[in-house]
């Protein structure tokens, strides 16, 4: 490669500031160090997570950054030390890591990388305490270890999973982080059996994804539970079959959910982070096999409660961060889900702009009306 | 049979009102009905659920009532349609039953059968709302469907596990409850893998009996927890490697047994049915894979808090009641795991009195100096 070992001036969006629109800019990307790769990226997409630290209002800000963390791109270069990863092989960046290394790697149930874990105030390189990103030689800082609002953005090998080339990135970028995470939460978590009865709150792009999932095992019926009642419809393209809103009943929706299923549904999961629902998730599931899972982020200040004798009538609470999925590990087989069209990428993409338009990405998210909107790099 | 049929006149012994001394009666004892045997009892033991329901402070009390739902014995008689037990058959029965065909039956996953399960305030027979037992034809109360503390009892045909012939009723007779609840716990719902760190909260009976399940599962550290550092020493008979007393430490028992363990236990496992061991038994396991058990028992007003981030870093939490056992079907595999000499239940027997000294075994319980005091109906 012509571009190894050179510093890369290319185009990139950089948040300045907190809530104000991100300005693109040409910026120097110098390159990979040790274990670490620099990535091309072709498609990025715009997750939630990107718009709530952009706002930056319940954080230490951390300015000038750029975002974003769901993409899909190809190798450009790779520092010393990396022998997993060769120029030309096609990537999905992911906000936390598998070091293969460390207890949680080493063990079959976690996938919370001790080196690697999501580190959302870590504005730059775990290597050496710097950033890869200058604007005339002043460094702009990294998020989450990604950064892909970018052309080019340097990335720990740790962080980025290899797939099979043949998948289109323009679709399978959408499975770096939320599509996963609420799939992997059905699937690897909740693992509901065929036939059972699933309930899902909260019908964003985690929610649906975790939906999919339900799909995807055979539950025989799929329960909706959204405050905005516009949601059904779509819903219903992954398999909703009752829709549920809270603010049409007097009593607590979990009673609601226990009488509509003559006992409590068999697995629910909690894709809000609102404290209540995840109360109500619990408290849904039937005694003796009911499994909830838990996916959305809670405030500092919440505090889940709830009867214990609702676990000695053997529910289960679980929780889950990147659906149990190991990055390296397992994301290649999530891309072959799709490959196999088994998983349906398609009706997550609800809009594309290209990647000079970001800020048109961010006003559909903030307006709610997308669920995942694709930048084009090249566009 | 010669007694098939008939009333039977036996010595039982009666809690004539709350937390006197039982007196030993003579008892008549009508035949089985529909679903129900009569069973001839050779051991029985004592439990603290059965002190608790003769102190009688929390609950309704029902007397005069016989107690009593840790025994063995042998079937007298069998009601019309019992076909699965016949006379002779050696059996344990147990608080909670196995219908074979409720909802909970049929999942692999829950042994709360909805007809039979546990219930506290009955002291009658489900068939027909009447009591086997009178005293010159005055009703006395059943106790969970078993009072075993009297020579024959008639107990519906679910509440009884057929069991190996060949295994020493004196012994196996804690099977009944407390030990398979502990055992379960571990074996079947914190599930430690070879080589984990367990932690029980709780070295009573039950305690121990979790604690004899994860040293079955080679376990490489088993941490006692206890307020009483006397419990230490028996607790060593039972694999316990490490004791933590939680009156010597001023910071929370959970934050010194992740320092202990260097983030957290792999399993643990709640024996006392104190709320705040409850939430510390959860909160001590490590992220990414901890699993936490809950066994004991909390009053009506505990309410169970965390924050919900415990989840979020992939924790479990799951109850089980009676060891998610269920009695008829997995019970005769537990006495096998004894004959096989795999589970020792010796260590759990630390007194015996003839049936007639059954007010010594109260004593001794609540001296707290018995684990368990199995008593001899034939002397």
């Amino acid at each position: 490669m012509a571009t190894a070992g050179k510093v890369i001036k290319c185009k990139a969006a950089v948040a300045w500031e907190a809530g104000k629109p991100l300005s693109i800019e040409e910026v120097e990307v110098a390159p990979p160090q040790a274990m670490e790769v620099r990535v091309k990226i072709l498609y990025t997409a715009l997750c939630h997570t990107d718009v709530y630290f952009w706002e930056a209002k319940g954080q230490t800000p951390v300015f000038p950054r750029i975002l974003g963390h769901e993409a899909g791109g190809i190798v450009e270069s790779v520092g010393e030390g990396v022998t997993e990863l060769a120029p030309g092989d096609h990537v999905l960046p992911v906000f936390t890591g598998e070091c293969k290394d460390c207890a949680h790697c080493k063990s079959e149930e976690s996938n919370m990388c001790d080196l690697l874990r999501i580190n959302v105030d870590r504005g730059v390189m775990i290597g050496d305490g710097q950033s890869r990103f200058t604007i005339n030689g002043k460094p702009i800082f990294h998020f989450v270890g990604t950064s892909t609002f970018s052309e080019y953005t340097v990335i720990h090998v740790g962080c980025l999973a290899k797939i099979n080339p043949e998948a289109p990135l323009d679709k399978v970028c959408i499975l770096s982080c939320g599509i996963s995470t609420g799939l992997g939460a059905t699937l690897n978590v909740a693992k509901p059996k065929k036939g059972q009865t699933v309930a899902i709150f909260g019908l964003g792009a985690v929610g649906l994804a975790a939906m999919e999932g339900a799909r995807l095992s055979g539950a025989s019926r799929i329960i909706g539970v959204d405050l905005n009642p516009a949601k059904f419809e779509q819903a219903k393209k992954f398999g909703c079959t009752d829709f549920v809103n809270p603010k049409d009943h007097s009593k607590p929706v979990q009673e609601v959910l226990i009488e509509m299923t003559n006992g409590g549904v068999d697995r629910a999961v909690e894709c809000t982070g609102n404290i209540n629902a995840m109360i109500s998730c619990f408290e849904c599931v039937h005694d003796g096999w009911g499994v909830a899972v838990l996916v959305g982020v809670p405030t500092k200040e919440d505090v889940f409660k709830t009867h214990p004798m609702n676990f000695l009538n053997e529910k289960t609470l679980k929780g889950t961060f990147f659906g149990n999925y190991k990055p390296r590990t397992d994301l290649p087989n999530v891309v072959e889900m799709y490959m196999r069209k088994d998983l349906e990428l398609e009706k997550f993409i609800t809009h594309r702009v290209p990647f000079s338009q970001i800020n048109t990405a961010f006003d559909l998210m903030l307006k709610g009306e997308s669920l995942r909107c694709i930048m084009s790099m090249e566009e």
